[in-house]
C-alpha cells in the first residue's frame, strides 16, 4: 500500500511534467496525452523489453492509464495554478525517481543479472521515460545536459547493493536505496551541485 | 483474401507516405526505403516488441519489403506524378489505418487483454508508424499536432467493442470498426473537424 | 579469440564515435557515457528486442559497460589527440561493422529466418547503433544522408549468402562476408563513391 501509493505520485508527477513539455510545444490534446503517458511509463517499458518480461507491466494494470488520464485532465485545466504546486510536484517526482529506481533494480535481481547491469536497468527505468519524452518533443534530452538525476540513481542503486550486505531486514535496503536516491537529488538542487564540466579546456 | 488486399494497399499507402517526407528532407535512396519500411511496419513492430509477440510480423513475410521495395522505387520514379493520385492514396491510407487498428486490437484480445488496451494497441499499430518516421526524419510527430487520426482509431477500437456485444457474426464488428475509422477520418478531412484548442485561454 | 578482438575493437571505435557527436552537442558527462554506449550496442539492442533473444545480448556482458567506460573516459581525457588516431579509427569502426553485420545474419539463421530477413537483420546490428545515437542527439540519421555504409552491410551479407553455397569451409563465408563489407566501405571513402541522386532531375 505504500509502495502502491509512491507509485501513483510518481506516476502523476511524470504525467504532469509530460504534460507540460508538450504544451510548451503546443501539441493537440490527444499529443498531450501520449506524451504524459510516455513520460511515464517509457522507462519501465524500456526495461521490460530489454529483458524481454513482455507484455510490457502496463498493458495490464488499468491504473496507470486511469491516474495518467487523470493527472493530464488536472493539468491541462489547471495548468496556470501548477506554479504553485511546483514544490510539492518537483517532491512527487523526486520520490518517483527513488522508486523507480528500485523497481529496476528488483527486476534485475528476478532475472539474476549482476548488481553493475541492476543498477544500469533503475536508472533506465526512472530517467528514460524523460529521455522519450524529449526525443518525441524533438529535444535533447535534458539529463544528457544538466540535472544531477541519473547520477542520483546510481549513487541509490550502488547503496542498494552496499547496504543489502549488511545483516539487516531485507526492506532496509530497498526503502534506504530510495532515500539516497532522493537525498541526493534535493542536494543536488538545493546547493546547485552538477556534474563535472568536461568543456572547461576548450 | 479481402483483409490480404486491404493490408497491401495500406503497406504501400504508408510507404509513399514515408517516401514522400523523407525526399523532402533530401535523404539518399537508402533513407528513403529505411523510412518508407518504417512508417509501413513500424506500427505493427512496435506492438508485436510491446506485447512479446517476437520474432515481429515482418521478419516472417517477404512479402512487406517486396512490397515497400516496390511501392518505393515506384514514388521514388514517378514523384512528379504522384499529386495526381493523392486522393487514392488517401483513400489507401485510411483503409489501412482503419485495418491495422482491427489488427491491433485482435492481437490484445488473443493474449487476453483488457478491451481499453485492446484499443490502445490498435491506435499504436495504426499510428506509430508515422511516430518513427516523423522522429527518424527529425520532425515533432504530425499525429501529435494536427489530424483527426489517432481519435479515429480510437473510436473505431471502441465501436468494436459496442457492436461486438450485439447477437451477430464476428466478423460485422470487425468490419464495422474498419468502417468507423474510415468514416471518421474521411468526414473530420471534410469538415475541417479538428480536436478541441486547448490553447485558446492562453 | 580472433573474434572477440574485432569485437572489442569495433565496441571501443563505436563509442568514441559516439562520444565526438555527444561532445559536439556539449552534453554532460553522464550524457556523453550514454551515447557512446547507445552507439556501440543499441544496433544488437534493437536485434534482439525485434526477433525477441532477450534479455538483450549487453545484459550478461560486463566485457561491454566496462570497454565503453574505458573508451568513454579515454577519449574524453585525450579528445585534442583524437585527430591523430583518426585513421586507426575509422579502420576499427570498419571492420566493427564487418563483423556485427555478420553476427546480426547468424542471429537471423539461427532462428531460421531467410537470407533477405538475415542480411536485414545484419545492417540492422551493424548501422542502427549510430542512427539511435544521431536521434537521440537530435540529428537526422547520418547514415540516411550520405556514407556508403549500410549498402556495405547489405552487399556483405548478400556475399555470405553466395560464399556460403560454395564447397568451403564455413569459417570461408564469415570472413569473406566482413572482408567484402570492410573492403566495399574502404573502396566507396578511397574513390569517393556515393549512393546515386535521386534528386538531380528536380
Amino acid at each position: 500500500m505504500f509502495y502502491f501509493t509512491i507509485d501513483i505520485l510518481g506516476t502523476v508527477a511524470f504525467a504532469i511534467s509530460g504534460v507540460m513539455v508538450a504544451m510548451d510545444k503546443r501539441l493537440d490534446i490527444f499529443g498531450v496525452f501520449i506524451i504524459a503517458f510516455v513520460t511515464s511509463v517509457g522507462g519501465g517499458s524500456l526495461r521490460d523489453v530489454l529483458i524481454g518480461n513482455t507484455p510490457v507491466f502496463w498493458l495490464q494494470e488499468m491504473v496507470y492509464p486511469t491516474t495518467i488520464l487523470g493527472a493530464v485532465v488536472f493539468s491541462v485545466v489547471f495548468r496556470d495554478k501548477l506554479k504553485y504546486v511546483r514544490k510539492s510536484l518537483f517532491l512527487f517526482d523526486t520520490i518517483g525517481v527513488g522508486l523507480y529506481t528500485m523497481v529496476g533494480v528488483q527486476k534485475g535481481l528476478a532475472i539474476g543479472l549482476s548488481p553493475v547491469m541492476c543498477v544500469g536497468l533503475g536508472t533506465i527505468t526512472a530517467s528514460f521515460g524523460g529521455v522519450i519524452r524529449d526525443i518525441l518533443c524533438n529535444e535533447i534530452p535534458v539529463i544528457f545536459r544538466k540535472e544531477v538525476y541519473a547520477t542520483a540513481c546510481i549513487l541509490g542503486g550502488i547503496g542498494y547493493f552496499l547496504l543489502e550486505k549488511l545483516p539487516v531486514n531485507e526492506a532496509y535496503p530497498y526503502v534506504g536505496g530510495i532515500c539516497i536516491v532522493i537525498g541526493i537529488r534535493l542536494l543536488a538542487v538545493r546547493f546547485k551541485i552538477a556534474l563535472p564540466n568536461i568543456y572547461k579546456a576548450i
